[in-house]
């Protein structure tokens, strides 16, 4: 341990150059990187530019007992990403705020920040910017990203019209059951500090919860099967918040249902060995930064065949309501059991 | 105190809906603020884009006992427009980043947005986005600014040449004595509560230090006067500081000459009361958000009538080092004694 170096001996200054020295610019429309009071930047012509900003707070976030600093790096420019792709944009360039209490070492910043490039290099992004400071708290992440694309292209989660064609990928669930099995972990590691973690049966549920992935690549292939999203966000706070900030914004109902929400496999098999039930963990686990978009019927045939694409239902009129249907044929009015933060 | 509200009693979206409310957005190229996964934004053609983000950190850059929410919210805003400026570039939008503990209440989160809009509205910028969350430690204000200058005006700390002149807009040391008094009263109130603040003799300092402005009419003005900055960047933690990161970037030398120093009377006053060398507080006193430029000799005519531009020296060779000239006309080395934030 001896090694390690504290934040203090390298100052802002020195920890500032000592990290930007890994950092290599891939885009075009990046002009000017860090180390000016802004960076530079000349989006192409004919492109819109999207900004999105996301806060990571420990305690609050994440846990340092169990979130390994490098994955965490990743995740907090992937729920970034994520909230890009969500436009059906283009990530570009994200800045990086960093608050970090004094007992952290250059190495565990350095760890973070492998993390973080780590990201960016998924994801075809420049780190072009930001600023590192103490905490009298915890590790605070800010992370800003902005994208590019297409004028007027940019999917908002208001456009949706009733009958539009509901839509998620990937699968559901998965993230939240992962936080239950490390939160176990964690609690039988404080009872008895000797006990080994038995993750290995968890693996990707864990994965979900620690390095989730943003779909970038379903941004991708929508453009590719040439379908244009009336309506689509990410799934950070649970499908169903997020199905309901949809038909505020757009003015609709929705039907979604139940038997049509795509979970994996080891995400059933957890659920039932912590007596979940599964679908509230589909509806209201969040922080699986899947996309939730809807599109209209008639491109339904360029989709239905998508492995990663599932039609969970449809938008309705505003007045029939948002409800879940469920196996019997009864409707439900969804309900949002978000996160409260405070 | 009975009528104020709990943060929690809103949640985080309650809470991102009523400061929603008071968003009014003017900058032609916000097609899009706040409400979305992310902000579309247009920049003009032939603009480039500039993006730059700072954190505020309760207990490392503010203090809540003397720091009023309403000031610190128009502060967060200031200073990264001020990066902004210091690239000759015109803030169009900002993103901002909220992490609060739960002791705050909703009231008190409205003041600091309201200090927030102030500044919005008084730099011409909209609110376009961000993110609201808790801490487990105190608050941290993350605020990332973007601004729109023509492609290839904008001014980095790097081009500097030797002969260019070297300016500062305003006067500096302000801030720090301001902070010096503010610190003062904090001691005397904690030592006896009933102490009454004396704080009238020092309103410039205090207002310097707790509600600093960026000069945007700077930037506006040299652009009337068809002043292009070889090299800029604003004085964030202290002239000193900041002549020999621009003088590292431009690989120049430099002779600041102590005598030009710029120091209003107020901060003279303070500095002999606090038995301060007010030298030290002008070249090493922080966050006066002054902006520092050089530019070509032959527009010293240009600038030298200006009221609130002053001469303070000229960059030299590199090999000459970065010097202080005193008033003997000696040269001694400039030294930087930035804030060490760890």
């Amino acid at each position: 341990m001896s090694d390690l170096t504290p934040l203090s001996q390298l100052g802002e200054f020195g920890l500032i150059r000592r990290l930007q020295q890994d950092i290599t610019l891939t885009q075009p429309s990046t002009i000017l990187g860090i180390g000016d009071d802004a960076a530079i930047l000349a989006p192409p012509a004919g492109q819109e530019v999207v900004v999105t900003t996301d806060l990571l707070v420990e305690g609050v976030h994440f846990d340092l007992s169990f979130s390994p600093l490098r994955h965490l790096g990743y995740k907090a420019v992937a729920v970034n990403v994520s909230d890009v792709a969500a436009m059906l944009a283009t990530p570009t360039q994200i800045v990086v705020g960093l608050s970090m209490p004094s007992r952290f070492t250059v190495e565990a910043v350095e760890e973070l920040y492998a993390g973080m490039r780590l990201a960016c290099e998924a994801y075809g992004v420049d780190l072009v910017g930001g600023d590192t400071t103490g905490s009298r708290g915890g590790l605070v992440i800010s992370i800003t990203a902005l994208g590019q694309v297409e004028a007027g292209k940019a999917v908002r989660r208001s456009g949706g019209k009733p009958t539009d064609i509901l839509c998620v990928t990937g699968d559901l669930g998965g993230a939240y059951l992962g936080l239950q099995v490390l939160e176990r972990e964690k609690q039988a590691f404080l009872a008895d500090p000797d006990t080994q973690p038995e993750l290995d049966n968890y693996n990707y549920v864990v994965q979900r919860q620690l390095k989730p992935e943003a779909r970038l690549d379903i941004v991708h292939e929508l453009r590719e099967l040439g379908v244009q999203p009336t309506a689509m966000l990410d799934i950070s706070d649970g499908l169903a918040s997020e199905v309901l900030h949809m038909c505020a914004a757009s003015g609709t109902g929705a039907r979604v249902f139940s038997e049509y929400l795509p979970m994996a496999n080891p995400s059933l098999e957890a659920a039932a060995e912590f007596n979940l039930d599964p679908l509230t963990c589909a509806l209201n686990g969040g922080e699986d930064y899947e996309l939730l978009f809807t599109i209209p019927v008639t491109d339904h045939a360029k989709i239905k065949n998508h492995p990663d694409i599932t039609v969970i239902g449809h938008l309705t009129e505003k007045n029939d309501a948002v409800n879940l249907i469920t196996k019997g044929g009864q409707a439900v009015p969804l309900q949002a059991q978000g996160f409260n933060h405070f």
